[in-house]
C-alpha cells in the first residue's frame, strides 16, 4: 500500500488533526501526498505545509483536474465533516453534470450518500482506498488507552450496546449508544455523538437519569454494511470529555474498525477525567 | 367492567387531561371513581372536583389504606409522568419495606420500572387494569384525525419507522422514532417524545436535515411486549405543535395500541398546523 510505485495518494482533508496524521504515516513510508483540503472543515494551520490544493464542498471537476495533473491515482478521504446544508454546496462543471444522480444520493441515508460519492471517483478512474489502510497507526487498538478499564457492569453494557447497534444496522441510522447499567439513555441518528452526549449530560443535570454519575457507557461501532473506506467510527479526545460531561464511566469502540484521533492525548483525556477508553477485541 | 358489582374504581392520576376523560368515562358508564392525583404531576384544577385523595410519589401505604377503606378493588394509571429523581421520592412505611426490590425495578429500564410497580399492587390484592380498558374512547382510531392523510412517501417513512421500533424493541427502548424520504432523522430514548422533536426542529434550523421543510413522520408504537396497562404511547394537541415546529408532514401511531388525549384538539391542531395526524391499522 506504500509502495511508491503507486503514485502520489489524493488525500481529501476534513477537519481534526487526522488528516495530517494519516499524510505524516504515509510520507514516513516513502510515499507522496497530495492534500486536498476542504475550505470550511480543514485547518488552514495544519495543512498548509504539505503540498495542497483547497475544494469547496462538491468541486469534483477542479478535484479531478488537479489529482490528475499531480499523477494521483488513489484517493483517500479523511477528517471530521459535517452533512452540508444544499444550499453551502459549491457546484462546478463536473457536478453540475452529476446533479441528478447526486440529489438521489443526498435523500438517502448517510451510507447511501457515502457509498455514492464513492462510486463518483471510482467511475472517473480513480481508487478510493481508507485512511486506515495507507496509515494503520491510526486504528483504535485493543484493550484500554489510558490507565482504567471497564468493570463487569461495563463489560455488559458494552454488550448490550453493541446488540443495539447490530439491531438498528439496516436502518442506516447512527454508529453509537449510551447505555447505563442495562438502561439504553440514549441512540444517535442525525444528531451526531457530541450532540447525543450533551443531551445525556442535560438529563443527567434534570435527574432524569437512575443510575448515579460515572455509570454508564458511550458504545461505538461501525454499521453493518457500512463502507470502511470512508465513514469509521471515530473517537478523540473531545470525545473524552464530552462523555466525562455526561457522567460516564466511559467509552467502548470496536478495535481495529474504528479510528482514534491524537491517541496520547486520548490516554491524558481520559486519566485526567477519571473515564476509561477501550478497544472491544474481536470475539475469539 | 364498568359494572358496578364490582365497586368503585382507584384511578391514580398523572397530568394531563387523561384522568378526567376517563374518570368521565368510567362515571357514565355506571362506575364509582375514586382519583389519586400525584402531587407535582396532576392538575389540582382538573382532579378537585371528583373524590380524590392526593398522592406523593411512591407512597405506596397511603394508597392502600384510603383505596381499601373506598372499598375498591381494581386500580387505573392514567396522565403523564416523569421518571422522578430518587431525591423526590417520599417514603412511607410500606414503601420502606419495598426499598430493595424497588431500588432493583429502578436501574433496569422502563418496561422493567413499570411492570415491577404493577407487581407491588397485585401483592396486595389489587387488580391492575388498562386505563383504556375501562375508558376505550381514549384509544386512537384508525384512519386520519383531521383532514390530511399521508401520502406515499409518508406510508413508506411509516413503514421503516415500524420497522426499525419492532428492531429495538427488546432493549426497552423509546416508543418513537423519526423518518424522512427514508432517512432515520431521530431515535427516542430516555429523553421522551417532545425533547426528540426539539431535536429535530434544532437539526433542522441549523440545515443539518436534507429533505425539506414539511416532510417527515413522527412514527410511535407500543414496545413489543410491553405492559399495555400502563404505558401505551400517547399523543395530544402539544404533539402535534411539536411535530409542526420540527418541519415534519406528520404523526402516525399505532391505532388500538395507543392513547389520543383531546382527540378535538388534536385534529384542531392538525389543520391549523397543516400536518397529518394517522391510526395505523392492523395489517388485514
Amino acid at each position: 500500500m506504500t509502495a511508491a510505485g503507486e503514485g502520489p495518494l489524493a488525500l481529501i482533508c476534513g477537519g481534526g488533526t487526522l488528516p495530517v496524521a494519516v499524510a505524516d504515516a504515509v510520507i514516513r513510508g516513502g510515499r507522496r501526498v497530495v492534500l486536498f483540503p476542504i475550505r470550511g472543515w480543514a485547518d488552514p494551520a495544519l495543512v498548509g505545509t504539505y503540498p495542497h490544493c483547497w475544494l469547496a464542498v462538491a468541486q469534483v471537476g477542479r478535484f479531478l483536474h488537479h489529482a490528475r495533473a499531480e499523477g494521483c491515482r488513489d484517493v483517500a478521504f479523511i477528517g471530521t465533516a459535517v452533512r452540508p446544508p444544499f444550499r453551502m454546496l459549491r457546484v462546478d462543471w463536473e457536478m453540475l453534470k452529476l446533479l441528478p444522480r447526486v440529489w438521489r444520493i443526498y435523500r438517502g441515508g448517510d451510507d447511501h450518500l457515502l457509498s455514492g460519492v464513492l462510486r463518483i471517483f471510482e467511475d472517473r478512474g480513480f481508487r478510493v482506498v481508507g485512511a486506515h489502510e495507507v496509515a494503520p497507526q491510526i486504528l483504535m487498538p485493543a484493550g484500554q488507552v489510558g490507565s482504567r478499564g471497564p468493570t463487569p457492569q461495563d463489560l455488559a453494557d458494552i454488550e448490550r450496546g453493541l446488540g443495539l447497534l447490530r439491531a438498528i444496522g439496516p436502518y442506516d441510522v447512527g454508529q453509537a449508544a449510551v447505555v447505563a447499567v442495562h438502561h439504553v439513555l440514549a441512540v444517535e441518528a442525525a444528531e451526531g455523538t457530541d450532540s447525543m452526549l450533551a443531551r445525556v449530560a442535560e438529563l443527567r443535570a434534570r435527574g432524569r437519569i437512575p443510575t448515579p454519575t460515572g455509570s454508564g457507557v458511550l458504545v461505538k461501532a461501525p454499521k453493518p454494511g457500512q463502507d470502511r473506506r470512508i465513514d469509521l467510527p471515530t473517537i478523540g479526545p473531545r470525545t473524552v470529555t464530552e462523555a466525562a460531561r455526561a457522567g460516564l464511566a466511559g467509552i467502548a469502540i470496536v478495535a481495529g474498525e474504528a479510528i482514534i484521533a491524537e491517541p496520547h492525548a486520548v490516554a491524558a483525556a481520559a486519566d485526567k477525567e477519571k473515564v476509561f477508553v477501550y478497544g472491544i477485541g474481536k470475539p475469539p
